[in-house]
């Protein structure tokens, strides 16, 4: 029981249940033992590493993570590969992510998409990963292959589109999905807002040659993230209550209506993003075409809905919490600036700037620096949840003694009273710019550690690790709430029973 | 003053505001007097009649009915014609509707479908009439016609679809039409059914062979007219706050989100019809083929969503009532059978089972005997309501002397105690059935007066007209709820607005 | 047929169902005659008023009066007795009343406190009235006077209250006052709002010295009343649905509540009055003693909260509008100043200040002239539900031939383009204040016939009757919403069924 | 880090976080390691426990307990002393109680009140225990005492009622308990039930002579609690979001109530209890006086109630779950029967049924066994997040290495199929019934461990320890969402703000 690799000593370490002073032993990647407070400090170890007091929680769990996919629309290219947005993660105290392989619509086969994704991250991640198939075509061979994704891939979730010509299923086939989601224990992630509205409004706009980014806003108005919403929850409903996550939630609308179902009992989550605690709408209307940089899909949203997205995540409708980095260089590589912006269009136009934003590495600061949610919610929506949610857990996510991962931020301690002003050149992206630009924040990880290995040291090297140290996840299925077993209970779905 | 045409005496006089006994004197086609009950009974006139203590009431105005319009689907042939239709009506005490000019998809213009569907009705109604414009293909040329149509037409309205796929119009077509309309001054009604969802949800009961009558009601569960019916004042919200109207409202879900949006003040309204008052899907399920007598879209629901309907009517949730008549025989003529009857199908495909059924000529009479609502009630969502709704008003729909055409139901007072059993025999349309064959009523119209002449007299001919009085009536905007004031003040639909 | 006593040609007539041009003939005190617009300028008349084209309305009933009532708290003497209140209600347009006998605690008969109220009424009004009995002591004998009151002296509703300790009411005893007056087709009233907790805020505010009239606000927050109107409804309820009217709503919350009751198809009905439509909080936060000239119970809310009762009024949540007039002169006679300013408190204690404002006059030219609702609406909430609601109709409230009282307001036509500003001056009751002191209205009644006589002609002498014409009315039960008949249908309430 | 006084190997460990295997060492009454599943087979420990794979919890706090209480009305004694009654909750799992210190109405102090309490307690139990004050007298002492409570007393919480004649408390006396409470950081638990409305029905059914113990139900109908609640809530509201749990939740309608609140972000906390699970109203109908045994406040509902109580357990709508154990014998010692039975009253009035009922040694059993919550939800509503709440957090409720006090149960493994049938005769209180009588568990506290002593050994000897091992524990403020620090940053209650 002794001859750890590495100990943590002197720490407060927050879980999603608790919070509390004590020691942690790691070994051969796995936190080993959890004692009392500084009992551990003559332990004989490799090494040790005194918190001095400051909070310890699990690695971050990123589970809404774009990653050099092909652009789906917009004028340019994704602007981090796996190595460089991995690199990024570590440093923001991120330890696992999960990315998305995309099938494009002329796909017809999920495996094919995965294989390529596996091509593009294999030996380029710092940090431990899994993928999401995003379901661009549900062909029939394509829902053939659930079975197949969660038993021999590891991957046990989907996610689909309600928008994006590209992408955009009808509800017909968002039904097909859902019904053989169901049934293979897949869970679903829905991307819920209405593309049919969503083009005429640009056009409107267009027409109008309201062209700035600030409009990206009112191409995309709360009523369409709602209707979606509403729309989603009616659909799954309808397929005997399969589980689904509403993604990047920013209207309290759709909110609302998910806490609804919630309040009957039916498995519906949420996720936001820190997009929609920390931007507004405003942010938008800076000047020429810096508004781009706060340009993602919902929009931020006025001060209010702010409010309220913050409580909702403190009563629970939210279940976690999520980057959806999806971020495209400001200045295009080969052309010296947006490829968006034209002789023509000198400040762009908002329907060509690539929707996404960076923020693997800023998420857990953000929102830890925030006072806005008890310290055990914050682990609980950026680590606990995700990881249980997605099959991650107890692997990821915790802190359990032979069992979780010695994935681990160690924070720096109230006493040394940080005042730290984001900047771009500070992060660890390949990406030009960050929406965060000068905002100040009370903390980071002062160290990320990642199966034992300290990856992340901001004092002394900084990313202290290399792209070939991440590891692909096998997933298993959701543990959370017991959404299977509730399932299985139910019975399938029948048609006759509507 | 005097030398009437025709006064009625001793009756109880019913407006959608009053009731109360007076007497009415009818002359050159209008209701000229009202005067103390007996008052008028030694007045000079052509013709008297003693209402002997009966209610008298405002001509049922039916604003939901489908007369010889080509089939959408299915296999059959539309049952009625303008004559036969017509004749039904006046025989229930209805003494104007408002029936559908559809326009093809095939059709770009919206003027061409009008005149096609003037041919058709012309001088072959017993009643009076009006048109909506069904809008199956919102082409560019026939958003533009709406002006005309309502100037130079008297075609204040239109209908669009969220179902079915030769009418199915996909959201960003909706909201050209509701902002072309909103400019226009043209009221929309909206049958609000999620389209896609329903084929999906026949494919999977095809596919299990589940094809009797009854599993027409699996095809079509509530959620798909509670989803639509959000989305369609999602939509109508966007646009500024568009009036809309959702026919044949069957679910309670859908009730409370119109109400919900009443509630907020949005021109919201809503109508319901007979069959979700009077029919159950249990209706749906007889032996045989039988079922296929109450296969209308929605399908009738169960007991506890007809009691949220009538409280719905009670509180106000619903603006107006119509028959929402649409039939096709029972029997085809051709085949000596429906035609979705085949040697493999002996119980027909519901899938194939023509949407619709008859019910111009018994509404009245089931709504006023239900006793579930106050008359003035009834005469207001029967008769005023769809007059001021779809601007037939004050013409139609009330008792104005000097104003209103004389259209007027008598009915049997009370002391005749009449216990009628409905059976398709003593209906006056060309359809070979009734759902509501060997369903007792307390009353009927005794006699139906349509401007100011006598055209059914139930106990002496009947039917004692011809299918040349009834007149097309050009319709103004809507003189409901100050609905283009309001629209006015709040000022046009601005995309920098949203 | 002729002969009359009075003809109105050329109006625009508008009842709660109707608006439309006819001409209206008058004779023994009823309406007589409704005959098309100009045939009756040729009549035989005693008299004939062009009405030019203005509007014609039946006249107001008011059935929330406050008239030489007892002080039930604060310092001050009730600023009109019955002469000088109907005096004024003739010029404002309201031909009828429903004011209230107020039973003290200590007296154990309804039965005598009605007589005591006829005294003062007796030979001392200019329009006809009625009354409620205000149950302070719903002891065992009062409650057994119900079945006389209704039966014998035609007083078919009572007022009870959950505040000001004189005449507040305990939840019991609430219930046993409801139960009495339902199996009495009585219909009660309710003053909603928490005593209990106002009695606290009144002794936080009185602790921390804050006095001023602006603090009445503060003594009674939005929450009190949407507090007890939450309580009232679940007490009418338990009480086998028992119906109830919440008087003067002003808060959002109850009106919320008010209407969520009314989708679910309960029997509850609401009341507000213009000092929630055209006063705010901030009228109370004039300098000095000022404020008190807007003091009333609920206080007058914010801007949001009189767009939210406008928007009830508009789509049903409010059955009726109503002056609740209840003034205590600002400077007392006695006194030259209100009593509750004295040299310790030069600008008054707001607990001592007496709640209630005048408004009988002011009523309807305030509504009609604010075109926020439609006309028809406006005389359905003023007149016509009154009337029902109360027991009056069809004699008051309408204009039926032969049936209805000739009770007739005579507008300006829009011609005239009136931009009155309404002072106390012109005002015709004995307070010597009004709270709209200086706002325009666009219209005013031009005419005020009572029972067939011009009892108000704004233009030729004013008031033109005298104190011995307006007549004491006995009511009936209720006719509005078939409310006792539903409450028969649902059968006794039975403990033995909770 | 040997020498262990006990180790707990091969467990499945289950805190509110957290599920997953390992090992648990503990010395000095605290738990010390934690460790990988099986690494401390060997360990040098003075007992070793192996849990064979079944479920590791922490031992159960049972936060609503009525122990050796005067009764407040009814004819009865409590069947309980502090010996019996604890000596009952570790034989059920229980390790920490918090039972009330009753005030009674004729005693203005609540030091005084505890003094009692503690006399009664001290030396008698078998479990570790804390009061909440009960009180039933708001004096200004009281208030005044409450900062002396918190500080020196270690008693953190309130109890406040809306019903009971000897305990009631006015809505202004409880505005008075709630500020001065929030101002001390001392945390108010409410009764929330009409006691008014209950008093009328119970005379209602009395004067019908309904009086067996199923009328129990009829005198307290749902909306008696759903009224109380949200008057509760508008009360705490009003005084500046001052925190509050309601205990005992029975009625959805309650519940949704209390949902709204916590969706507005309102520090609005919920209770529910086991008799609102397993118990309908229809066990109170059985034959004789048998029904008696199910008598308690709320009375348990119907079953759709109990499955919206279990959705709300799931969905987060309540926080805790507690026992409420609050009986009387059935049979009275001195009587041969429950006093209220006498020669006019064979079945008893219900009116004197004492109202009660024990649970708390079946509590943890019946959830744990019912499979419809995850564990780790099990584990976090019946220890954690009461310890949290109430200020015992994180000594007790958890298993946190040098922090938690070792207070723990093992379950037996699944592997042993138990099938128990709980018996009155199997419990350890001293009351003569269990409702529960006959019902099957699944499983059973097979070792309670108390401050690392094994106090319950269900195979071996039962309980094995004495009634002086129980300590009272004293409490600081909640820890429990932050509840406290959003009180402060709320800024004090001020009148001015309303």
């Amino acid at each position: 029981m002794d001859n750890f690799d590495l100990v943590i000593t002197n720490g407060v370490c927050v879980t999603a249940g608790d919070i509390a002073s004590y020691d942690i032993a790691i070994k051969n990647e796995k936190v080993v033992l959890l004692a009392p407070s500084g009992s551990l400090a003559q332990a004989k170890t490799a090494r040790i590493i005194d918190a001095e007091g400051g909070y310890v929680t699990p690695g971050g769990v990123d589970c809404h993570v774009h990653l050099q996919e092909p652009a789906m629309f917009g004028k340019g290219t994704s602007s981090d590969t796996y190595e460089t947005g991995t690199r990024s993660a570590i440093a923001g105290g991120c330890t696992t992510i999960v990315s998305f392989a995309p099938q494009s619509r002329s796909e017809p086969s999920l495996l094919r998409s995965l294989a390529d994704t596996h091509t593009r991250a294999k030996g380029n991640s710092y940090c431990d990963y899994g993928f999401h198939l995003l379901v661009g075509n549900p062909s029939k061979q394509a829902l053939s292959e659930l079975d197949t994704l969660r038993d021999a891939e590891g991957v046990s979730s989907i996610k689909i589109y309600m928008t994006y010509d590209a992408l955009q299923l009808r509800d017909n086939q968002i039904l097909s999905v859902l019904l053989k989601a169901r049934e293979s224990h897949i869970f679903t992630m829905i991307h819920a807002e209405n593309g049919d509205v969503l083009n005429w409004l640009t056009e409107q706009l267009e027409s109008m040659d309201l062209v700035a980014p600030k409009y990206h806003a009112n191409s995309r108005p709360p009523v369409l993230e709602a209707e979606a919403t509403n729309r989603a929850i009616g659909l799954a409903t309808l397929v005997a209550n399969t589980p689904i996550l509403l993604v990047h939630v920013s209207d309290p609308g759709a909110a609302l209506r998910i806490r609804q179902a919630q309040t009957m009992g039916q498995p519906v989550f949420a996720e936001t993003c820190p997009q929609y605690l920390f931007l507004t709408r405003e942010d938008m209307d800076a000047p020429g075409f810096e508004g781009a940089k706060c340009v993602c899909s919902p929009p931020p949203r006025d001060k209010a809905s702010q409010d309220a997205i913050w409580t909702g995540l403190r009563n629970g409708t939210f279940t976690i919490l999520s980057s959806d980095r999806c971020p495209f260089n400001y200045d295009d590589a080969n052309h010296g600036k947006k490829t968006c912006i034209t002789a023509e269009d000198p400040i762009g136009r908002f329907k060509f700037i690539p929707n996404g934003i960076p923020g693997i590495e800023t998420r857990l600061a953000l929102v830890f620096s925030s006072g806005k949610i008890p310290l055990t919610k914050f682990v609980e929506v950026t680590s606990t949840n995700p990881a249980k949610l997605y099959g991650l857990y107890p692997r990821k996510g915790s802190l359990i003694p032979g069992v979780s991962d010695a994935d681990i931020i160690i924070w720096y301690p109230a006493s040394k009273r940080l005042d730290i002003t984001i900047t771009n050149e500070m992060l660890h992206h390949a990406t030009d710019y960050t929406p965060y630009e000068g905002r100040k924040v009370g903390n980071w990880p002062r160290y990320t550690i990642l199966r034992g290995r300290v990856v992340w040291d901001r004092d002394n090297g900084g990313v202290i690790s290399d792209k070939t140290f991440g590891q692909f996840v096998k997933r298993g299925s959701s543990s959370l709430n017991q959404i299977w077993e509730t399932v299985n209970k139910q019975g399938k779905f029948d048609v006759r029973n509507l």
